[in-house]
């Protein structure tokens, strides 16, 4: 083939032999960063404009390699430009097409930069337009969150811990400790654009270039808040790619446990609530399966995302400096962790919002299960008995509760006064699921009016954030 | 769409609501099980020939159901059949192209099984073959690294611990140790085959089938040793494509110690070993450059498999049984490590077999660094002195040496001496780089006769196994 | 500190400067490998006895070393020896000690060997003796299993896909599924142990010795099938420290998801089993939880050692031969790994032996979610309808009952002839739980029959295992 | 033992059982969470206050609990305190002490609270304080870098990409590398704190409790920046573990690259750089060996704190809310996260400050590689030809002087003029070292001027950071 002789390729001069095919198409990254080339014309259109600038091109020059570049990105658009293997990766077939079309002029475009500096610009410029998408999508799925904690702000269902029954819970207030997990990760992805959104453009191959640049200049026409302070760092430096990808791995982890109690509350056993028939799926064999594949596959994603943050982390392990061939595996984890990342939360946002509650299977749930005692425990402390015998006087009750298969309130008021003398005809009051949950009137707890006030804050933050 | 429409899909008959158009594409996997249609066409053979024989089918039918089966594949091998989305998988494309084209007939295959039980049965099909492949690149790579020993088995580089110069140590000697960690590689993957190939056909969804089928004979038409003792974690059980990727992931982590060497011994400043020309790229800013780009990037991969291992234990933790929807997560990770293993063995055989030595380089460094300093050590105990006070007194003598920049050798008699009068004139000679790789002559040992004696071993294990 | 003296170090010769305080006690390894001292002193042992068969110690040092070492061996299991943190490591402690006490015949021990070699060696020995104590412990949860299998072989509960109701199974038959996970565990294991099963020492410091060793005879000593081929190699390889700890890894997967179940069958909405008080614990608030602490713990456990697999993988991550410091940090996470491990095994198998079935929860379970369709399906097919059409009319079938809350076997003949006139009155037989499970009954089925069959097979297994 | 007669916990009420000896030993934490006992009474003593603030405490209850935390406090601090197995954890041993020392008001002290928001409340004080300390040690590291990369801020080596020589580059710039690596680990955790320091107190179990608490009046006396928004979340959050780890990783990241160079530059054949002895150790076998261990345990541990990262994440992928056992799993990888994070910033400090430079060998490494050819092309592009022409030719430049041995200052300019007519005497200028790194004269470059300038800059962000 043509262009697999040693001269086409753009460090060819000192090389003798022909890079060997299979070689050629294992270490080519074309297939896979070509999704950068928007990102890629854009840094180079900014390159030239400030090498024009700076008197290192002439106006003509520059104009030409920018209408060039954008030719080039329209035929891309349009699906009609040809990509090759041999050309290695985005940033030579989008430079080789710019000198096919416009002629000499094109191969002015590289002077006082390098792929090392290039690739991380393109790069940085992607995962930030990246994570605002993402941020868009949290933000659409805490808003489903809110309208349907608004809608269950007084529904009751069983709280639980170690998926024993603990207390009775509104399921507005479950929704909003959903809310406040994707509030964190909403804001450490801001946090992340913040750190990366530093221009490497101008390190050149790791030492700078010797070429008058304006790397400010160059900075502000791509939106960067500053050129990166240090060279060699900017080229080798893969810490937003990592922490990027960490902070996807906890939102996915939070998205696992979200799928978790989904599908949890979707069983037979449960009951709580029914997904959408159009987020489900049934099986080949089995006739009445209605299977909630969506929250199941998200869970599943979780380990796809944790494999590539070990990955990345792996991969930059002990590299020393600079710019070393293993960062072109930086791109495919990378990119998949954005594509899942964005699909989960998309799906989620769209299956939330069609949720329905079985208000009575949760209701029936949350009587079970002594889930008032400690409520009973809290009112013995009331009249004056330190909680920890409290506590023990309550286990003695639940105790008999179990050996007679009844709920607290089951029992007469002789029974619980064999356990205290304190106890009163009050006390059925507290053991009632209202009673129980109005009283965890405190910013943070279950009551009702607490949730109502909660999502107000919520949608304050939201409409500020 | 007309596909979408509910009643098109294999499970659609309690389903009230189409699926949303998003979720459809997000949880179907034909874009990446498409991979496996020779095994699943191959395991829907046997089981329809087992169905016959034990008169579930008529002869007719499962002619019939044969034939269009391999039509479908022929299909398929010459790139003219049309996949869809719409049904979601590798199975139900090929099993809805099987029924338009023998007709209702084709509705008969899928008795008595589950999609649970054909995709976990494709699975391990197909990665049986892909171990038998990957043991050949190993082998192929193994033969590399004998004939490159035998070359070299005489030829002195120094040894290093802590990247100081240690020992001299033959350059055949170091071949071997990579032929080593090659040769457990490989016999852990025999061991992973050995468990992976027992058949989960029959076990159905989760529980086995009415059908009075035949396991057994099934197990020998596909070449399986037995079928798998219980149906519920015949389904459930995704162990051997963790085991898989572990036993990729330390044959990677080989690879990337491999790699560290040779970027190493690349180097200007070690300068050891010339890489082929064809094995190495160029920069497109620095003319001068020749990067040993394939060590490098097959280094990095080894993050990616450790990702995918992580990965996919990850997927399996507390998924309760039988077969959740998570489980379609295990086969991207799977793919991609068993092509990039391939990839890397590929390019490090025939690398390997291109490696040029520099052996006066390598001759001159094992002359640095004090490297028979140990040798001397030696000798002062063959004169009677403990073994601990003879590592001191060299230890003073290596001290002088440093303050004088002058090596063992190169120390008078006199100057020796002054650490120990029980040195003599013999001393010299065992100070030399022949004396003492010759010296360490046992089983294991670098002496040059018996880097022979285990190349001669080591082909003989290759010849048997 | 006298000992931090640098002539007290074994090889202080050449050092100028004292090592630095603080980083003496970071690189110091004696606070977590003096756990091998008992191995340490068996490998120098039989170095020692080796050494006297060559004649490179006299027989009376020999017998000096031995006692000497089996008195240090007596003081550290008496609990009366000093340990050393300048002295770094159990070696060097035992070694001080043994030359402390007999004079300086002891400086002889380390003749012919290296700390890389003789640390490879013990962590071998100790790993070997910890996997057959797992092993054991293995095989004591799986006779627990196989006795509960067997008292609960009829018992039936219903089998799970993606959480919702799938078929009839019966709880010896789940029982079984473990079982197998665990033979599996075993048998990996079992591989582990003889890969590992290879001597390092006489490979010195990376390239043998000078001394006339005989590898062979040690190896028989201290029970290896072989010396290590190849010394650089054998230092260097921390392959089974991996292999190990990925084995671990899949074992704790496996016990995350009998854990998750069990969690799941212990909550107030399934009911189907109850843990022994004594593996359970409570709340400081709730007077009437009662937690699945063991089994909650245990799925936890599972990240640790998914996390030490990580850690040791990356820890060999290219690393250039031979020996390298980073080596020492193989040791804690092997020590955790194998710790956790064991204790997860014990109490699993101590807790298993105390489950109680809920026979009336777990049958009323398997009446709900229409469990009985793939058997109508089936039904269907014998009357002449192929599979896939069985299982559209049975959709339909089950889409009624859903909308009636009737299951399958309430719905009227009349009412199922709607679907499908080929159903008659024979029907309400195979919609029965006991005539489900009854029909899987060939190898691997949930059939009663098949689970004593299997339960024999597996006695069988472990007898001559 | 009698503290294990199931009256004795603190939630035995309604067990029947005690619990089992081994799992109440493998159940424990108060081996580990012991460490953060002066966080506990803090936050007990904040708690208590409140209470009494809020008169769910009398002034007399809260001046004896606060008396007796004081007490305890001090008993622990001085070593005087037995801690015991069956109270399980530090919560209960503190407790259990101040209720035996001051009669049953200490029984008071758990209102309103449960041990769920109380741990998750210690461990942020806790990681709060650690925090400060890393970041310290951080910033001592950061100036023991600017002040080297002072000295050293006109020493010219090449600069490195793919191993092979790229460029000439000042090693005041390479240190300032690792300056902003770092800066971004400290902004990084800064963020973390930031995120971290709410309040989980008030969530009690996991609902809110029904005493009349202020959760404001908490949050201030313990320096929160406000209270929890949900107490569901506040419990069961462990976000904050994870991104501290996922910092720790990334940090301990940079530290193994460069930990990397500083092996590579102490090896013979670099010898760029001298360790001070008291940072390095030798062999007990070769005597002349002095070896880079700090920075090899260093890059080794990074595996283990990648490790903790995969183990925490795999811990809370898919738990259900609120609270699960599991989560006891949290402490311990995060603990040692912390400690080796902290030892190895600091012997890092230690050890920069104390690096010595072979200002000679790296000019001599320099030199060779051709290190200036880029300077070439670019002087050939001032002189009009296109930077990839240009490159060509200095390719072929470079090709002869790899054939003759030659770099290209040593060509004549005859030689050079073969190549491109446009070379003229004046060529030999920017082929120097020192013309070479002063035309890299923009921000970011390694021109010493900038190198100043860079290292004033830092200075005044450590000053206002």
């Amino acid at each position: 083939m043509q262009d697999s002789n040693p001269s086409s390729k753009p460090w060819a001069g000192r090389f003798n032999e022909p890079t060997d095919a299979f070689v050629e198409a294992f270490t080519a990254s074309v297939d896979f960063d070509r999704r950068l080339y928007r990102y890629d014309i854009q840094g180079s259109i900014a390159h030239a404009t400030m090498l024009a600038r700076q008197g290192i091109l002439t106006e003509p020059e520059r104009d030409a390699i920018v209408a060039g570049l954008e030719a080039v990105r329209a035929r891309i658009d349009a699906g009609t430009f040809v990509w090759s293997i041999p050309l290695e990766d985005v940033h030579m077939n989008v430079e080789s097409a710019l000198t096919q079309d416009i002629g000499s002029i094109g191969k002015k475009l590289h002077t006082g930069r390098s792929r090392n500096d290039q690739v991380a610009t393109d790069v940085r410029l992607w995962l930030r337009d990246e994570i605002e998408t993402i941020r868009a999508e949290i933000q659409r799925l805490q808003l489903a969150l809110l309208d349907l904690a608004e809608r269950e702000a007084d529904t009751i269902l069983p709280g639980f811990t170690h998926l024993q029954v603990a207390q009775p819970i509104t399921f507005g207030h479950h929704m909003l400790a959903w809310f406040e997990m994707l509030d964190r990760d909403s804001e450490r992805l801001a946090d992340c654009r913040r750190r990366l959104n530093v221009m490497p453009l101008g390190a050149a191959a790791l030492a700078g270039t010797t070429y008058p640049i304006d790397r400010h200049y160059t900075a502000q026409l791509l939106g960067f808040d500053r050129p990166a302070e240090n060279s060699l760092d900017a080229v080798s430096d893969r810490d937003f790619a990592i922490e990027f990808t960490a902070d996807a791995a906890i939102l996915m982890m939070h998205l696992s446990r979200f799928s978790e109690e989904l599908i949890l509350w979707s069983s037979a056993q449960f009951g709580f609530v029914d997904l959408s028939d159009s987020f489900c799926t049934g099986s080949s064999i089995m006739p009445q399966k209605k299977n909630p594949d969506v929250p199941e596959l998200v869970r599943g994603k979780s380990g796809r995302i944790f494999g590539h943050l070990m990955g990345l982390l792996t991969l930059m392990k002990a590299q020393p400096l600079a710019y070393n061939k293993d960062n072109q595996e930086d791109k495919e984890p990378l990119f998949d962790s954005v594509d899942n990342l964005k699909g989960s939360l998309k799906v989620y946002a769209d299956m939330m919002a069609k949720v329905s509650c079985n208000r009575e299977r949760m209701r029936a749930a949350a009587k079970q299960g002594f889930s008032t005692a400690t409520d009973l425990a809290d009112y013995l402390v009331r009249k004056g008995i330190p909680f920890r015998d409290a506590h023990e006087i309550v286990g003695k009750a639940v105790a008999l509760g179990v050996r007679e298969g009844r709920d607290l309130a089951e029992l007469t008021l002789a029974e619980l006064q064999q356990f205290s003398p304190e106890i009163g005809e009050d006390v059925f009051e507290v053991l009632t699921l209202e009673g129980s949950v109005a009283a965890r009137d405190h910013i943070g707890g279950t009551a009702p009016v607490q949730v109502r006030a909660a999502i107000g804050r919520a949608r304050e933050r939201l409409a500020h954030g």
